[in-house]
């Protein structure tokens, strides 16, 4: 069997585009597996970002001459792809920021710092990222809100009964991530959308995971707001979106204030400018929005269905090579369960900091620590992990190095 | 006398780095003279970042493999290199955002809304940027503090009678452009931050249009924050800087929470990075971050003292081209006295739009509008000005060029 056939990806035809993954260190060829911290990035896009600095770069919006014209038209319609990639309504749902982390606090000052007051509550996971948890906890503490937070059972979903429990009239904001960057697990946002909406709560999703790695509808699962990474989805680092259903960002405030974002000003006050612009604060991340926008239309054309399958068949196949190990423990759902395409796991003798690096001898780039999820980690009862995760361009074959890998570390200090 | 004669600089070798600088339009060669918006990229920074995704591609700080050791390296490396730049002290006092203005909304935010209130005051100056002057507004607007702003004399200079009249003992910030992206003007910073520092306050400067330009030392100017754009100094669009000495940055509580800025996180609190992280939340902008770098070595290499004569001297040089029509209108200071490389201009019977779009017939690249510069319009009575910006790779050939076009833009119309 080979690797297109068992993956459905034709992986070899797509490996050709990642210059990166030609790398070997002393004689060893690179297998790339930390795809959950940051993604490769295809020569398409790496090619438009060098395009556009070598052809017509310009400043945006406020330029008639020819270069301005090409930027902000470029500019402009990366929102439309980035709309269509989500099924967003259009441009105006869509702000650029530099990472999901703004996206959040985009959200968390514009919103929650003027909205929130004591009695309110926000409600959480135990999964959610740093970039959630500190943010909505630190605006609760400013605002006298009550942060709360969805229990996890044992083998790392949600508890939907305690969601319905913790979820109530007073809550203002749930904010869930999509697929967990640490157990894996894909949350149910729909439903929690539905909970969230019938106590006229909003939902912020997070899909820093998701979004690179699966279909994500705005529509279907009726995200009020939806945060994402462009350089976790083969666009360039400095590249976040923020979606926003139209008439929440209408109602907002901005955040960050400058140039672009007015349409008036004196010295008395100042008037905003119309969506997504009223979000977008001085000169914005062009070069990466134009290479976000180039990316969309590289994972459109191998298919996000495609993607979502192989993406799950690496992390079963990984779980069940795990499974052949009796002193390595996993997290997140078992195997027969759908999941993202991550896997953490631990070596019962090993600290994840020395299997990483251990594992860093064969070239296979794991990540170790925790995640950006500490109260997860304390929660499961460890300081750290390592986590294995994939993309479009990782093979079976590559996982069978880290098992060898992972097998020789275990003899090492075993 | 050849070019490089006259401008000190090896313009026509330093041509050949920019490759959009060989584009045309209808047979016409580019003539940009939009500069003060954005520069153009050199071969050099282009290149670091393309190698920089195709070889060493990764997440920083988080990461033991080889990939994440050689992109932290380059990234941590990147922060000596502009601290270098401007004489800060280390990398603790650069923190990299993604423009000027999220620099100042970073002091706005983390300083100004915990630390202002009813009968503190914020002196700015007429002819402040938007980035600086709505930011400002709207924290004095939410926390009761006032906004005062230092008149400018018929020549676009500050009045600095009037500053030591508003700069009191109530006044907490002193927030000041350093080159005027409108007038060209050179604020007296230094003296500035005498005048702040006698009161016990504090003085940011805008330094978007000053450090692309010229030598800027913050020692020198003794500047308690400095922000500026990697974009406008032959870096990456998504780069940003901003520079606060060291104990007023560990004073400060954070601004945009998330991963990587925090150092231990519960369910109940967090506790913050060290300085530079702690103020970079999220993945970081690495690839912009790289080519900034590169930027300020390819900058280092010309010679900031050269630029800035450079950039003076075609000033100098399209004043007294102007001053051949009688229908023209430059603002700022006078053809003599030392400016930044940009010229703002308006033609009696002539739209600024209508003039910068004829001229754009001709190939070359202005700018017409405000300049995020609404207020300072006003003042000077005007709607739009048209404005020429120089950089480094401009040649007087090209204010030739500028001049014959609004010489015909004047017929057309007159």
């Amino acid at each position: 069997m080979t690797v297109s056939e068992s993956d459905h990806l034709d992986v070899e035809r797509i490996r050709e585009d990642f210059p990166i993954l030609d790398r070997e260190f002393d004689g060893t060829p690179l297998v790339y597996l930390d795809n959950g911290a940051t993604s490769q990035k295809p020569d398409q896009v790496i090619d438009a970002i060098s395009e556009y600095y070598r052809t017509y770069n310009a400043n945006v919006h406020r330029g008639l001459h020819h270069l301005s014209q090409e930027a902000s038209i470029a500019y402009e319609e990366a929102h439309d792809t980035v709309a269509d990639f989500i099924g967003a309504e259009g441009r105006e749902e869509i702000v650029f920021t530099k990472n999901t982390t703004e996206s959040e606090n985009l959200v968390a000052y514009a919103w929650g710092l003027r909205e929130l007051g004591p009695g309110d509550e926000v409600v959480l996971t135990e999964m959610e990222h740093h970039a959630s948890l500190v943010t909505w906890q630190q605006i609760c503490e400013r605002t006298g809100a009550e942060d709360k937070y969805i229990r996890i059972d044992d083998e790392g979903r949600l508890d939907m009964d305690h969601a319905r429990e913790l979820i109530t009239d007073d809550t203002q904001m749930v904010s869930a991530v999509h697929v967990s960057n640490t157990l894996g697990t894909i949350n149910p946002v729909s439903e929690l959308a539905d909970i969230a909406h019938d106590h006229d709560a909003y939902i912020f999703v997070d899909g820093a995971q998701s979004v690179p790695t699966r279909p994500v509808d705005v529509q279907a699962i009726d995200a009020d707001f939806l945060a994402f990474s462009g350089h976790k989805m083969c666009g360039p680092t400095g590249s976040g979106v923020l979606y926003g259903k139209r008439h929440l960002l209408e109602e907002m405030e901005p955040f960050l204030y400058g140039g672009d974002m007015i349409e008036k000003v004196t010295f008395e006050e100042s008037r905003w400018n119309e969506l997504p612009w009223k979000f977008e604060a001085g000169t914005p991340n062009i070069a990466q929005g134009i290479g976000l926008a180039e990316a969309c239309d590289y994972l459109d054309d191998i298919g996000m269905e495609s993607i979502a399958r192989h993406e799950n068949e690496l992390a079963q196949y990984a779980l069940e090579r795990f499974a052949e190990f009796d002193d390595v423990e996993t997290f997140g759902p078992p195997v027969g369960e759908k999941r993202g395409g991550l896997v953490s796991f631990n070596i019962d003798s090993v600290h994840a900091h020395d299997l990483s690096s251990i594992i860093n001898d064969y070239a296979v780039a794991i990540r170790a620590g925790d995640h950006c999820t500490q109260p997860l980690h304390d929660k499961l009862g460890v300081a750290a992990t390592a986590r294995a995760s994939f993309y479009i361009y990782n093979t079976r074959e590559e996982i069978d190095v880290l098992i060898d890998a992972i097998d020789d570390a275990r003899q090492i200090f075993g």
